[in-house]
């Protein structure tokens, strides 16, 4: 009986995990720099938390979620985005109240959807985000943005589109749900059940919808950018004046919705430009969500974050033939022949990892040709010969696999040699 | 409202996660100079792999795994422990077909037990083990004690103790399952209802009950070593060479169990010595599992390994009062004044950042006052200070705070200057 994945999951083995151990040392990095310290939550939270912190229309809540009942019959839920646990936590560790503010986190960790498994989609698959909560500076929204940029761009991503839009504060989106219930209201049976249900509940969500993008009414619907009032309107300006000062390129595009409901002024998203990427080409996307503190029982507290998936990252890698430097090879192999430098052995490639050096033997009594095989595909840098010869003498021969120099070492300074060369 | 937690979980906050990361950077630079290779399997897995992977007569399997269906009716567990999963890789992978062996792998990730929550359990808790796959070398099980061993040496715990023992392999366990069912059955009335099922099932596991930890047939019962046969003797004997070869003390211990049914031969436990620590004291167990890759459905393979609770590290950190090298401050913080030079400082954070400095500046509108109170907050070496008249020269006035040194520096060379001087 042999045991399988479960469907939609995936395991990341040695030769591609060392791929995400790249973007995330590069994302913690980069996260150091900017001054966002990670946050931990657990990986389920009570369900009321993503009704609430999510939304009930939404499609994530709505069909994607993994729910189930504890032994104590309590309803938790796998998370299905970060945002949600983050602000969980702001609020029940009253770090609203902490001198230093805003209060700027980040997560990486696996998140849970349970959607149709294809390329590139998964149903654990892993999220690296930023919240700052805690400033209303459009100052911060800029900072967010270039933070997600620079992680791509970091590690040789090119062809990328920052596409930017506001949705306003909450009368500026009062003033535009009542312009998109009067331009969809008379047609709104020639629309999906989804965008039927959406036209009281949460008009603005019809905008993104998949099976009526085509729809006459879509591509001249009231846009956000009209409704704006001025104190969103000098918002807006200014998160584009700061992206100019930083140099970052970015496109308005008043139809970007983003799929979550609690978002309000600046709303992004990152695309992959690069050929063959498929349909699905949003890398990563994120905006401004001032409601949401409260919602989750915290006092009003502005805030803006945005999340990427690792997956898609990868993908874009993938899509422009980018190949990240990432080392293959160990320091040391050592190759030893007969039972006493066998054992010897043991103790030599112990001392050499204890001080920092990579290096492997042999576990399987194989022949020296065999070793010598196995140091090859190990990609060895030095490979050390150890017989009974070099054991009487307290040495090893050691081979620079580079240069094809050889020099024998005792065995006592093998670690010293080592740590100098390599 | 406000939303809760899930019980017996815990969030890791900024203050407190930086010793987490420390920890798990340690284990994974171990881990590269060892050649293991992280793998990464999905947090939850079909039921049936741990009912067979960890086996159905332990408590984790019968009492504390968080069990439920998916959409589709399947049965899903979230995972208990990591070498099941780690395993079900391996076979469903072929990773055994792979030329180098063993396969060395480990893993650093959430594990889930719904068991009552006390100090330092947690429902959900974080592992970090390894496994050697495909080697029956004593070496490799040295190795394997040593790379835990190390890793809490590093970290400057002291107070350590191993505990080692063999449980032979199965014409061993045998006679010795018979010598303990003989040994217990007259009296097993006296026992609790788990040992009374334990006798037939897995008499082994009786030794490890904690309600009878007292019984008088405990002290005597038949100890596994004296039932070893010729091969299980050396090769435990081997190992305990190696052990001595490599400088780590052991303790053998014949009452040593391990909670799960799959090991054979070497079973270990390393334990805080630590004054105060709990009841707790073991930190990190392992031991080798030669017929688990068969019952996952592989072909014959031998196996070892270990896991170990970063709760349960930081618990003996805490315990011997070890503080880790952390390194709290940041290298800049710009305070500005006047609006002009607030907008100035947004891009030169920005380019410090990029450059890889880490920078903070004011995103509350604060006076200058406040500003440097902020600085000194966040323990920055570097505090610039930019005003109209600066910002007019083109430059920023910086400020040494270990030294108390300051020097005007050009607007356009403070990466080049921080880079030099931090």
């Amino acid at each position: 009986m042999a045991f399988q994945i479960p469907r939609g999951t995936q395991d990341i083995l040695p030769g591609e995990v060392e791929r995400w151990q790249y973007i995330e040392e590069k994302a913690r990095e980069l996260c150091k720099s900017f001054q966002y310290k990670e946050i931990r939550t657990p990986v389920f939270e009570h369900t009321e938390l993503f009704l609430r912190g999510v939304g009930e229309t939404t499609d994530i809540v709505q069909k994607e979620m993994y729910t189930f009942e504890d032994r104590k019959g309590r309803s938790i839920t796998l998370r299905p985005e970060g945002t949600a646990s983050t602000v969980r936590s702001f609020v029940e560790k009253k770090m609203y109240a902490a001198p230093q503010q805003p209060v700027k986190l980040y997560y990486i960790g696996p998140m849970f959807r349970y959607e149709r498994p294809q390329a590139g989609r998964f149903r654990q698959f892993v999220q690296f985000g930023v919240e700052a909560l805690g400033s209303n500076d459009p100052a911060i929204d800029a900072e967010v943005i270039s933070l997600a940029m620079n992680l791509y761009k970091v590690t040789g991503l090119k062809k990328l589109k920052l596409v930017i839009n506001s949705l306003g504060d909450s009368e500026s989106r009062k003033s535009h749900k009542e312009a998109l219930v009067s331009h969809f209201q008379p047609r709104i049976e020639e629309f999906c059940s989804d965008c039927q249900n959406r036209l009281q509940q949460n008009p603005l969500r019809i905008l993104d919808c998949k099976k009526d993008r085509d729809h006459e009414l879509m591509g001249n619907a009231p846009a956000i950018l009209d409704y704006l009032n001025e104190h969103s309107r000098a918002y807006f300006d200014k998160v584009l004046y700061y992206l100019d000062s930083l140099g970052i390129a970015y496109t308005v595009d008043p139809n970007l919705v983003r799929g979550l409901d609690y978002y309000n002024h600046t709303a992004f998203e990152i695309m992959s430009d690069a050929d063959g990427f498929g349909a699905i080409t949003t890398l990563a996307g994120g905006g401004r969500y001032n409601g949401l503190v409260e919602d989750i029982g915290g006092p009003e507290t502005p805030g803006i974050g945005f999340a990427l998936s690792i997956e898609r990252f990868l993908s874009a890698l993938d899509a422009e033939g980018v190949k990240l430097p990432i080392d293959e090879g160990i320091d040391f192999y050592v190759a030893a022949l007969g039972e006493e430098a066998k054992d010897r052995s043991v103790s030599l490639v112990a001392e050499l990892r204890n001080a920092g050096i990579s290096a492997e033997k042999d576990y399987e009594n194989k022949k020296m040709k065999a070793q010598l095989k196995a140091a090859d595909r190990l990609s060895a840098r030095f490979v050390g010969i150890l017989g009974e010869e070099e054991l009487a003498k307290g040495a090893i021969m050691v081979k620079n696999m580079d240069t094809g120099e050889q020099e024998e070492i005792g065995l006592d300074s093998i670690s010293a040699y080592m740590l100098e060369k390599r």
